[in-house]
């Protein structure tokens, strides 16, 4: 990494997070050695203990002062997630649109940090000044309200930020994608588009929302006297109105299950959405309603552990329990990674004789990102210089690319994480990079994610551990205690006592002749987790970790 | 559990693994106090340190005297896999197909077991006498050689046993299913059907494996002058000479990467297929041809770890490194369970530009297991009384019994692995239980999956280890030594002393004023256990594993 990259001229571009995998996006753009922020969002990974992930605040930190702002393109989780994390070690202005403001306020408070953050609310067509950068939020349809694509004008040149978006002409709730304000800046001229890629692969347009609505509608009347639960995403507004209208065409009433779904209520009404329809009865009210006059909403859709819908196939929840001929209807779309524990989810409704609805068997699901004609679309109105794909896996980033290219744009750039991109009318180009990590959210700490305590960690579940005490009296070495934790199923049995001895004796043997004066105790830790390990490899195939205390 | 399970009246029936999810398949049929099995295969599981799972044999060890054979199905690992770790406590004959023996003896060679083993080799169509059961071999398409159904004729009736199958009238490699012997059985009249499961959810016919060939060989010649690298499983021979065929015909040589492809082409040959192929070139001479004119065949389709494509994709291999505008074809489809993995091997080779084509770009890949349209074939030419759905999850089990419901099979009975279910023209009913787990091959023991260790294992893995050592002098405990597993990115910190120090204060508080003569060893450790994880919770918002050496 070079010294000097704090000096960059023209305009720059980092991700921060983002181009990598699915989430964490957190995006710099720098001119002038002024920066701002796009999105600070999380990633998700539950195993060996981590919560979450955020991207490094490192370079952040060291470069606090030209931060002049973060720009929120939306409320979902992969982009404002990592704001309690990082927001204090940076502490700029946050702006964003009203619904996402109402987000990022609930997640503050718990955090206790809502007073401190200063959000400051923008409108669509706002030109936002924010030292030598001027920014324009634009309307994008999404499968959350208020997602915007971001204009960010600078002397250098324009670059649109897509943002997660698609194209849909007709949407249920909230605004369309502002094809014409676009439009107005593609004929302006744009360096770039930094653009979404997550569906990259898929060709043709997704189902629209309003399908959506009207299937469920369809499909509630399909099961009249049943019991009907419907999960999907809560951040999803336009869906959850769908539910209650497939509710209300049917004569049902709405009953909305679990925390989330009351956070969102609350959030669109604050923010000016759902203001036509009666507040939600919640899951207290189950008891009193003819399962056959109401319908369940809840989360839990990619069967997540602690979801409603976990709860309740596996009849932990409180409040509700389902039963035979019940029906189970995912209006959702797995998310790579989350099969299994959305087919466990599922084998345990079944199991109850429940009917499990997928958008396999109906159209019950929309995407909220471009398919390549939406993206063509997009690229026809911004014919951008450059297309810089973000958002999603590698194989996702080389897709649009490909697809740009093949319609024409000539200049297409992938990034890493922490490339700093030169973005000018000669093209786009690698110049520098800045240190990059990823760490992992674990109790109240942040952790390296590929860093010593997930490398014990992952050898602990492995192989697990030996903890030994010896002692060193004169010319002797005894063994005082031994535990093994993660290798025996009952800890009193005789192989233990057998592997034990066996340790013991190798002890003996190893020690017996050498003086003691010339052992240190780092080498008698040493030689102890070598005679361990042989041993344990001779008796159970496996090396475990090994502790030794050497008491004196 | 009856204590007189033992003394089983009529034709019964035990899944004691394959019912719970796909993979372990080891069925139990009981006649007259007379066991034979079917299949024993592993589950996949590499979580925890596990690196197979096995059904645990400790009813079959129980009944060892009874258990008068096993039957394989076919040659699968999740039919075959468990013999080496349970076929020693069970000690039985074998009875398989040659193409099943030669893989079971390549297996068994690993173990030193080969000679130990009776393995009888049988035809099709004949009729196998083993005490009251008369058993036939009849010929199934699979996607590999030689599936066979199996009719078990006792005096209570007949079941077909279907194995893992298809239809393929037209098939490229080995046999067509034998419809005309599965109508004989049909029209002698058969008790019920114990059936693949699998596929349930799919409705119509999948693409055949002559349709998968003509596919691969238009590939092969739409990259022509590229070096071309094809994935598939090594077990499937037809797709295997495919990829012979795929070369020949665009004049390119095939090369076989990967012990497991070396390993499959050795036991075609010893069982009478691919024998008019010429041998296959080995990767060794990868260097000696022109990337042109040859075309790479290796496994690695699921992404495994230290499959040859992981290896290459990572530019780990010896022998082969890929470049931009290589092209690398996955004719597979990805198991559940393992995108994530696919996704990983997908993104490393596409960083490298090379491009890849999978079964969503064209159909090369065809099923081996049943779609609906072929269940209901399978239906009308054995009209069962009774319909059991074996080899899935459980939606696939609940799923092919709707299926057969529906196509008016009155009798279905969805097992749970370890259900002892009586079998009578009165209809399936589960008349009592065994004793069922699932046990780890984890080094060279066999651990229960949900037990101890593996509980262990996960703690450890979710919040590290804290391992102490202390003193008891007099009335005072005292803390001799300190560490710190899975927690602290670098174990000389500052954070780590301050966390020493707030538990050795702990200790000088807690312990203070109570008598020594009171405290036993446990209780002490007890107390430390809580001090520690009271003081890490405070900490680092994390409670730990805690071990105590207590020193007299």
């Amino acid at each position: 990494m070079s010294k000097n990259y704090q000096n960059l001229s023209g305009l720059n571009f980092i991700s921060i997070g983002g181009c990598s995998e699915i989430g964490m996006n957190l995006y710099a753009y720098i001119f002038d050695n002024q920066w701002i922020l796009v999105d600070m969002g999380m990633g998700f990974d539950n195993s060996l203990g981590r919560e979450l992930i955020v991207p490094s605040p490192k370079e952040l930190i060291k470069n606090k002062s030209k931060i002049k702002a973060l720009f929120i393109t939306h409320s979902h989780e992969d982009h404002i997630g990592a704001i309690p994390y990082l927001w204090p070690m940076i502490e700029c202005p946050i702006y964003a649109r009203q619904f996402a403001i109402e987000m990022i306020k609930d997640k503050l408070s718990q955090f206790d940090l809502e007073k401190s953050v200063p959000l400051i609310k923008v409108a669509l067509n706002q030109q936002i000044k924010v030292g030598k950068f001027s920014i324009e939020f634009i309307a994008m349809a999404h499968s959350t309200p208020e997602s915007s694509a971001l204009a960010i004008q600078t002397e250098a040149g324009t670059v649109i930020h897509s943002g997660d978006w698609r194209i849909d002409r007709d949407p249920v709730l909230g605004h369309k994608t502002d094809e014409e304000k676009l439009k107005q800046y593609g004929d302006k001229g744009v360096l770039a588009l930094v653009c979404d890629s997550t569906n990259a692969f898929k060709e043709e347009h997704y189902g629209t929302e309003k399908e959506v609505r009207q299937n469920l509608i369809k499909l509630v009347e399909k099961y009249k006297g049943k019991r009907i639960l419907i999960t999907c995403f809560a951040s999803n507004l336009a869906r959850l109105e769908s539910c209650y209208y497939a509710a209300k065409e049917n004569g049902r009433k709405i009953i909305i299950v679990g925390r989330s779904m009351k956070k969102i209520e609350k959030v669109a009404k604050a923010s000016g959405y759902l203001t036509d329809i009666p507040a939600f009865m919640d899951e207290w009210s189950v008891k009193d309603i003819d399962p056959a006059n109401s319908l369940l909403v809840c989360t839990g859709s990619q069967g997540e552990l602690n979801s409603a819908l976990n709860k309740i196939s596996h009849d932990e929840h409180r409040h509700i329990k389902l039963d035979k001929d019940d029906v189970v209807i995912f209006s959702s779309r797995t998310i790579p990674g989350n099969e299994k524990s959305v087919l466990e989810v599922q084998n345990a409704l079944i199991e109850k004789g429940v009917k499990i609805i997928t958008d396999l068997d109906y159209e019950i699901h929309a995407s909220g990102h471009p398919s390549q004609e939406e993206l063509k679309i997009l690229y026809k109105l911004i014919h951008p210089k450059i297309l810089i794909p973000i958002h999603g896996e590698r194989i996702h980033l080389h897709k649009q690319a490909d697809i740009a290219r093949e319609y024409g744009i000539q200049e297409t750039l992938i990034p890493y994480d922490g490339n700093i991109i030169n973005i000018s009318k000669a093209g786009a180009k690698v110049i520098d990079n800045i240190h990059n990590e990823l760490l992992a959210v674990d109790g109240t700490k942040l952790i390296p994610l590929n860093g010593n305590v997930y490398k014990a960690r992952a050898k602990l579940a492995n192989d697990g551990l030996v903890s030994l005490c010896v002692k060193c009296p004169g010319e002797l070495i005894k063994l005082l205690d031994f535990e093994c934790i993660g290798i025996f199923e009952d800890s009193e049995n005789e192989e233990i006592q057998e592997i034990k001895k066996a340790v013991e004796n190798e002890i003996q043997l190893s020690f017996n002749n050498i003086s003691r004066e010339k052992l240190t105790n780092q080498k008698i830790k040493e030689s102890i987790k070598k005679i361990v390990k042989t041993v344990f490899l001779e008796n159970i195939g496996k090396k475990p970790l090994v502790i030794t205390h050497v008491i004196a």
